[in-house]
């Protein structure tokens, strides 16, 4: 059986979504992050990273978004989650490390600031300078890598999970979704999708 | 012909060590930092986030150390660069990720402050914690991660081209190098292959 280690409209969101993509069967645990449950011995023995997402196969653990993605893609071959073509393979996955390298970097500094420096000054600026980093980043997926109706294009995969999971943060980035129309549409049309519902049912969220 | 855009050290190393040991044939094009090369025009028609590594293929291009190094194995697979098996590939996919979106974005801190903050005060104190954050991403590499005696154990593959890329960091991010003696050994074993000697030599770099 398979578990997958999320907190509610983390950037683990977009692993239960491809998980729920692809037919799998899981287990999905909350990590409550308002409680440090990250922090804790019993999560940490499990992902010394102290961060999710978490996939935990019988082979054992697998972190970082991207990887998990490919896995789950790879794994259930019939739910056509990723090009099989090396290239194709290879541009999606560019575009999966983008989101978790800068955007979701870029985000982070948001609200974990304390992460790269100490003093409350320096948080403060860093947290001011979030809806400028962010919104350049979508403003580089909106114009010029977002190819439509999905993110590789034709066809659905993965990478528009991971999109429509760091897209949620926009509103709470101070960002004006007016600027990425192409964005927000996709936000919008993959909330059709039974199996974001059923995710974001199962997170307690709510569609934006 | 593929072409290989990098800049002397950076992070891009790690895909020209991989060509390297793939047997591709390519073009290396020096991209000048210093001249912030990577800001022109030309450079941003090619590649529009204005870094390095970029790969141009007859197909296109490609970013994203991670999507590259996997292109690069997969495209060159009698090189046996990656496991094929999925979950062993993401297994290196992760450690990848790690690499791209943790340490590497700690490291950057210290050079490229003003991606996140405004005030030289927040630089300044950004600068000053690279230490600390770089070498908590050493440290858990050395002590939880790194397998040996190549990263994902037996095997050799574009994770150690990767590692030994950014363990050429650790003594301008004023880490104490013998905190971490299998990343040191595993930098000094992976300077006696000839790919990684070429590349040197073609950047202009010594062995560390």
């Amino acid at each position: 059986m398979i578990a997958l280690y999320s907190s509610p409209g983390a950037c683990s969101l977009a692993s239960h979504i491809a998980l729920r993509e692809a037919g799998a069967e899981f287990e999905l645990h909350r990590v409550d992050f308002a409680a440090a449950q990250q922090r804790t011995p019993e999560y940490l023995a499990m992902n010394p990273k102290g961060r999710v997402p978490l996939l935990v196969t019988e082979k054992g653990p697998l972190t970082e978004t991207p990887a998990i993605l490919a896995w789950i893609a790879q794994s259930f071959p019939q739910a056509g989650l990723a090009p099989t073509d090396p290239w194709a393979f290879a541009q999606m996955q560019s575009f999966n490390a983008y989101l978790c390298a800068t955007l979701h970097v870029n985000h982070a500094h948001g609200r974990r600031a304390a992460r790269w420096a100490d003093q409350e000054s320096s948080h403060a600026d860093m947290v001011a300078k979030v809806p400028q980093t962010v919104g350049e980043s979508f403003r580089h997926i909106e114009e010029e890598v977002f190819k439509g109706p999905f993110v590789m294009g034709d066809g659905h995969s993965v990478a528009d999970a991971y999109l429509y999971t760091v897209s949620r943060w926009m509103e709470t980035d101070k960002l004006d979704i007016a600027r990425f129309p192409r964005v927000h549409e996709h936000r919008t049309r993959m909330q059709a999708r039974p199996a974001v519902q059923a995710a974001l049912e199962a997170e307690g969220l709510k569609p934006l």
